[in-house]
């Protein structure tokens, strides 16, 4: 029994349910953490024995949201509820078996791994959802459950910069200020500090940047021993490739990423020209503005072969 | 008579007068372009004469709301309007002895040097102010308006990212979303695209950043010879004193800028600490998170005298 739900059938399964597991993704973000803490936080204001877990360790930078409830109670769970997780191996190996109750998300992708779904993916973060279901509760929006809920659409929306920004996102933002969160510190926090590793890397790397025909074309290239150097964890580089795309007359920005094997991970990014199309004369793809493909040979070697086929390729 | 004026009553003035110039601010911002521009389209849409001016170049990065404007129609004007300008001189000197018949601001600090003042610093940017005018008047937020007032209100609230940031502040983006606008090129093209000027000197700024004191104190310096070589604009190096104190684990982060006496401007940016009560130890001042003060000496010399007093200072 895999069925799609409304959102007063989640509410329903909600308010009637207990011992309940809620289930983060993977790699946990700020969207399923935000959503994964605010309906722990409806849920314990229901009366109800609940935690919030994920297979991998949180940052502490999120400790706003997670050290309110250390130690977490010991309990038999009745019930498994995932957050924003489009698929089941995201739960990680443990959750591999687990029947799931109930799978809160928006991802398009997501593959009805749950005994009830729920997935709007006409919300730009799932948090635009969890205070829908929140409301449904009758559960007050209060500061702590609003700084969850910032955190989610905040960081899904690249806090209302990215394409996915919706009216509706900034007007349940509006909703979160109102409640009286200090939305200029999770601002901060979440989208201005970078940290060490990450700043040392965009340094080389910013050190790199080459133009090329007449600055339309920047690449940026970083090696294994910068990535050594630095220290950096994987997960902290995403978004890097955004840097040379963003100088002013760049049409296309590519970042040359160097692999554990040697060889390149060539990814493109666009402003309006199809970067799809361009990886696609590379054997590889992607999207219209942001595409990829893998190579070998020496950073030099590679750029010489792509202005050879950009130069006849650009208008 | 310089009187303060209510919605209603800007309303009737605009809707009784023709023949209008609207001005706007020298070293024009995108919320004086903004605002300048809906209420040009606006009084045009009302069948008026009408032109906006301003007494500096605009950067052709705003060329989507000034093109449409070209030519200019010659007229004699009957009136001078002015928005998002906060003081006469800053309307250029061309506009010295001009009398300014409506004055449309937000900023708290308005000299009141118009017949007619509408001023409400609760407003995060003057496109919010100006978004109720044009619905005053009665004039359907188009397309065209509405990319102008996004422009306002992101660049006043640095895409909702700003400590001005209201509720009404993403409310109002909503609203000018669902018109249709393309949100994400102006996002881009606002905040995320740098000048080539502006790549080459944050480049060789961030290879000057220095951490001490365990790392909550990061240092960066700008010389006279670094703005040469990158030939970059004043009005292009705004924001840049950020850089260092979006370190993880740095408290305060302090800019270095030689000026062109050979003194350096030196300026403080805080997460948490108290940055204007610092600069007052060195003759200087500022708010609670930005502050600066000028001294003399070598950069060396400069950090030196500034971490020995800040190892007073810091709990």
């Amino acid at each position: 029994m895999n069925q799609t739900i409304d959102l007063a059938g989640a509410v329903a399964y909600l308010k009637a349910c207990d011992n309940a597991i809620i289930l983060m993704h993977k790699s946990p973000d700020g969207d399923t953490l935000g959503c994964g803490h605010a309906l722990l936080a409806a849920l314990r204001t229901l009366g109800k024995t609940a935690k919030a877990v994920c297979s991998s360790p949180i940052s502490p930078r999120y400790a706003y949201m997670t050290d309110r409830w250390f130690p977490a109670p010991e309990f038999e769970p009745a019930c498994y509820i995932s957050v924003d997780t489009a698929d089941r191996p995201l739960l990680g190996p443990e959750y591999a078996e687990t029947p799931i109750d109930l799978c809160l998300d928006h991802h398009g992708s997501n593959s009805h791994y749950a005994k009830r779904v729920l997935c709007d993916p006409s919300n730009a973060s799932c948090a635009e959802l969890i205070i829908q279901i929140i409301d449904g509760l009758g559960v007050p929006v209060d500061k702590y459950i609003a700084e969850c809920l910032y955190t989610g659409l905040t960081s899904d929306t690249g806090c209302f910069r990215y394409a996915n920004t919706t009216a509706n996102s900034l007007r349940v933002g509006a909703r979160l200020i109102e409640v009286g969160i200090d939305s200029l510190s999770l601002n901060n926090l979440l989208f201005e500090v970078k940290s060490k590793p990450r700043f040392e890397l965009e340094k080389l790397a910013i050190a790199t940047i080459e133009l090329t025909m007449g600055g339309r074309v920047a690449f940026m290239t970083i090696t294994q021993d910068m990535l050594e150097e630095t220290g950096i964890d994987n997960g902290d580089i995403e978004g890097i490739t955004a840097i040379p795309r963003n100088i002013d007359g760049v049409e296309i920005g590519i970042t040359l990423r160097q692999l554990r094997n040697g060889n390149y991970k060539v990814s493109l990014r666009t402003a309006t020209i199809n970067a799809a199309e361009i990886a696609a004369k590379f054997g590889g793809g992607g999207h219209p503005r942001a595409s990829g493909f893998e190579c070998s040979g020496s950073p030099f070697d590679i750029k010489v072969m792509i202005v050879a086929i950009l130069e006849k390729l650009l208008p």
